[in-house]
């Protein structure tokens, strides 16, 4: 089987065996995993009982403290994402616990049914997927929970469905501004290494991750941050649970080693893109996300289309989701441009199937890749035939090159 | 970090960075991952929701069920061994239900504490640590449960820790001579491409199975082979599950794929794989482990020491546990071994901590390989100052000598 | 060291250890190694000696002419480009001989120096380095050399330096009107397997070609593809040599060896090249070049800048030389481009330094990454204060869709 | 092609197309390419006018200094070591000069044909390919050119088919004795960085190498160490020559750059190299290869055979050549074994053919693997039906317990 080339791995179905060049990989996650990574992870098995693993297991475990910003316990589980959902709610809740969940999008909506599927009452705000989570509408709810029966609030920080950030700080201030003892979860799972978050500063409980969106991993990890609070809840858990126990990982970890197997070759990776993120400098890479997602959406406002996010201060920095005018298919446009241009975007789901593509713009990223990107949609809605204003391109390269003159101090030409 | 020096990757232990050659890794897995998987892992992620990754999945959910020999469905979870363990008994279970475990060694036991963790009430049939479970007495224990209490028989096929094998197809027969419904659950994490192994021919309900142990690939994946039976009763199960459901698995597998985010680059390997274990036929696979097991097991006879498994028929094809003599510390062997030959032996765990050291020769691996292997056990007893008498080596190299020329109709010099 | 962020390895020039992001590679050679082949030469080297080194060696010599289009014997050297020049000129020629050279451009030139290096006689017939080779004017150099002491024609197929192509199929009918009986040789070490390339058809004695560019390869082996008049006039080469024998390399490559030590891995990579342009197919190849040099020149117009190349029917399709506005410095642009946007763009050589930059579009590369080169190219532009205007990008992608709406039958929104 | 599996790339010819395990590459060269190498090699192709290829490029010649242990300059071509040696004898000589050169066996055959083709005039010092050069022989012949009309003495230091050493600084010393002039050549391409070189402290003044032994890389460079008198005697040097040309790389070389195109990836490797090498330190790198030579010769006494080299003083460190019992077949063996056991052994040359076997036991390697190798060796004997007696393996494990427990201060049982 040949894998090289993701593009056209079937030439049973008349695709062309090798096409050319780079698969541009412009989903919101899996991500560009960079060659630094892959190479680190393509090295011999090592055992996870020798010394050396111990060192490896270690330099993780802190590591990843780091990234989240938490001076706690950050347990790393050999699985994909949604396993670290599940952990979240199996080890700091009882079966029958009601959670107050906000309905960010599609993500939200799945956390909900695996809630709903545990056992747990799920409590759903309701919300347009068009926008974050409302700190407000969250406070009322709580404040009204006199009996104080809601035991976890549950958020998605970047919902990436729709492309929308919702405000952690403020929903945290706006627990305790409602005197509510709920415990705060918070899902940054395309957010994470990629759009600034702080554990510890923002008073969260379980931060959940995964591996192969913003810490430029393949998927096969993933991460829960654990606050003190949450810990003393786990004690009288009501869930049985052996796979996902936080405590097992905790005691074990302490001396650098794991109660099961590790997914030994996905932490070579992630030791590297520990290195690569403090590299780079955490802060430079939000602000470079920061960057990409402004010239994207300068882009799309130029195509004529819409930004899904109608809130600007709930922007996302990883992902944009563009709405498809009218009677326009988005998986239509997805499939021409996956065809012709060998660029893969993510799809709308669920309530916003075949209304908006999503461009992802996350992980190991840089200007000229996302003026790529933005060619091949530009490329993709003429081939199309989508009706659209000339101009995204160029909006975006305007802004980047305002950008760059500024972040070099070199004269700008464009002004 | 240095993560290409598994022998020495933290210097500032006083380690020299570089240690020449290749690291022996012959602990009962992880196992050596060949280059072509490791080159097959190392591609760049692709969308698990494009048409290529259907193909993909489908090729690993189809392949795999050759490897199990099941016409059934093979569940693959993006998480290592354990976590298919606990797949097994929360799917097809219910809290409170009894099953029947025979206590083969470390790994029966470990899984007989997730199922008590888990509510379960495990009937543990004492083992010795030096044999497979026996039959007999597990249809006595079944026969004696007229109420049909128990719901499942759980059974490692090859124990990790004592180097020993149960005979499956003769449990099944004792179960069903005993007229006991009771689902038969097989753990195969370290026999499965190693040992024969028959899922549908051998009645087996649900067999666990992981990636890193003769599927040569890294830890990450795991699996469950299901049966009718298996499935049936999971309908029932009153465990509550999300990431472990099998029928969300099978469901979407249909289509090619995952209801949640796959370990794709791990998946890569596993089609790699798949392949590598039929171009070389998965009856030569088990002669080949068959050959080497019985030349270490000369080897240790030669050297006067005793192989763990007391029982010849039980003798695992894919590790020896080899006995230390009394006095004689194994870990202190072990180290030795490591620091000074660079090789990475199991050690003992529990009851036999300390007791005996395990010879992992399963997986991608050769004559000279094992050669080498049972050189740096000879090795390690003479600069340890282990008692021992000459001879192993010559033991094991007359045999494979025997071997070869058999197979080769040359003549044999040595007859 | 480390290798990995070519754009900053060397953190002490105050530049970030880790650069997001892929580099954008755009020199006309070396080109974008694709990961495919990258794996392939990722094996352990094998014995060159071995059945299966043969196997590979048989599989290169004859997938070679496959792509020089000849039936004639090709010489792989284990050398980088400039020694197949040398071996080119010291197997057909002897020391005194006149050769006639085409001055394309810095190339040509440099091929003149090594000709009076190695003791011939170059006559070299000037050019603009704005236009291919004349085959009026060669003929009218043979014509007058009624004594025929002229015993090669040698002319660059594409002048890396200039992007101009020479007519070879008109140069062969010129010389042969001319009925002057010179060797005709032709380095395509910057158009093989990117321009359509004929050696048997268009009568060319020796053609000159390295791995770096259309073969998609590291550097490290260079060819020469020989006619039987090019190996009758090595008999009476009046070179000593040893290492660039041709005679000694055909004799032992019939059998599937080298005469002495082989670059086996780059030998890896070159088979899978030679499938992966199979694949494609060549003329699929050529029709992309094609397709991503006109965009660029569509670009540079819409910028108001000059393709150095004058002369469309020389129009090179795997790089286009940009002229500089006057008083504006290519090296200064270059500068700002590889700092801020992590892209290499090819320089001025000699008579065009500092006047020109080189927009390498050849190797494994598609739409979108043009696309991403034009954008860097364009925000180079502008953040660096060149004159030019607006569109450049955007006229490319006019043309692109409408060429990507011809091939796929798709309406074509645009018209 | 799959070239994942060197030893049965061709199931064509009835061979299976996976052989588990890894190949044991005992040739004396290429040798086992490391991963951490394979792996800084695969990485992207970068720009060679780039600052960063300028800090790498300084880095491999620098460091190249370190292991030939030399302050002058060395040449690094991008081309196999055959290449190598034509530079040594262009650049410092002129046609029709003569040259004293050693026969120690066949490489030093090749080395003078290769003088007889260029038109340099060898006197070829008769050898018994059983020990390495004679300096008093070397003198004698030197004291009576009392017209200096020798212009240069070649010496291969390691010769790589007869596993003789030759006394490198006991022939400067015997020519420096003898008052003669001639430069010294010496060719240590098997030699260097397996065992110990010193170019300046012996007086060499051209050495010769190659990247796939000691430097533990694929095939694909060679270098030239040069004293400052082999500079001069260059300058008046009669050959044509430009990719040999030493000035025009030294020159260039200052600045960090290369006057053609560098194999740019394989300096990759070797930078990584040069640094593995220093880790663990080159006089560890040279006892650890006395002790792997000792090794084998003991195992190969053990066995009733023959040692080539008779002379002790002049053992190889790096490979050692074994005499087959009058009447068996050197190739018959190494195909059993090739077939068998999944080795490859290097071959008889010419005078040597099928008479002997050679080991390689150079680059990166450690005592398992010599003892996977050695009993290889063994097994092969044994399924070959090649008359020997017992304990080659015994006696060799023997020995290196014995240094292991003396390396490491523990107890030796063996005692």
């Amino acid at each position: 089987m040949n894998l090289q080339s993701p593009g056209n791995a079937n030439p049973g179905h008349n695709r062309p065996a090798h096409r050319p060049g780079r698969h541009f990989l412009q989903i919101p996650g899996p991500t560009n995993v960079p060659d630094r990574i892959l190479r680190a992870m393509d090295n011999p098995t090592m055992d996870h009982r020798s010394p050396e693993f111990g060192d490896l297991a270690t330099k993780c475990l802190d590591g990843m403290k780091t990234i989240f910003k938490t001076d706690g316990p950050v347990v790393i589980f050999p699985a994909s994402g949604t396993g670290a959902w599940e952990a979240a709610l199996v080890n700091a809740l009882s079966p029958g616990d009601t959670v107050l969940m906000a309905e960010t999008g599609h993500f939200a909506t799945l956390w909900k049914s695996m809630a709903l599927k545990l056992g747990l009452k799920p409590q759903f705000l309701e919300g347009d997927w068009r926008s974050g989570a409302d700190p407000e509408r969250l406070a009322d709810v709580l404040r009204r929970d006199t009996a104080h029966s809601i035991k976890a609030v549950c958020v998605v920080h970047n919902e990436t469905s729709t492309g929308c950030v919702s405000p952690i700080a403020a929903i945290r201030a706006a627990i305790d501004a409602a005197g509510h003892p709920a415990l705060l979860m918070v899902d940054t799972i395309s957010s994470l290494a990629s759009i600034d978050y702080r554990h510890d500063e923002w008073g969260v409980d379980v931060t959940v991750a995964g591996s192969q969106k913003g810490l430029m991993l393949p998927p096969g990890l993933s991460f829960n941050a654990v606050s003190d609070k949450a810990r003393d809840a786990a004690r009288s858990s009501g869930f049985v649970k052996s796979f996902w126990d936080w405590e097992d990982m905790i005691k074990i970890n302490r001396t650098g080693y794991f109660p099961y197997t590790p997914a030994t070759n996905t932490l070579y990776g992630l030791a590297e893109a520990i290195d690569m993120l403090h590299e780079e400098g955490l802060d430079a890479v939000f602000a470079r996300h920061d960057r990409h997602a402004e010239a994207t959406r300068r882009a799309v406002r130029a195509w004529g289309l819409d930004v899904n996010c109608t809130e600007p201060a709930h922007y996302s920095s990883s992902l944009t989701a563009v709405r498809m005018p009218e009677g326009h298919s988005a998986d239509a446009l997805r499939k021409v441009i996956h065809e012709t241009f060998n660029m893969s975007l993510g799809n709308g789901l669920t309530k916003l199937a075949d209304k908006v593509f999503r461009i992802g713009h996350l992980g190991d990223f840089n200007d000229l890749m996302l003026s790529g990107t933005l060619c091949g949609v530009e490329l993709g809605l003429k081939v199309a035939g989508v009706p659209h204003q000339a101009g995204g391109v160029s909006a975006a390269l305007d802004y980047l090159a305002k950008e760059a003159a500024g972040a070099s101090n070199l004269p700008d030409a464009a002004e």
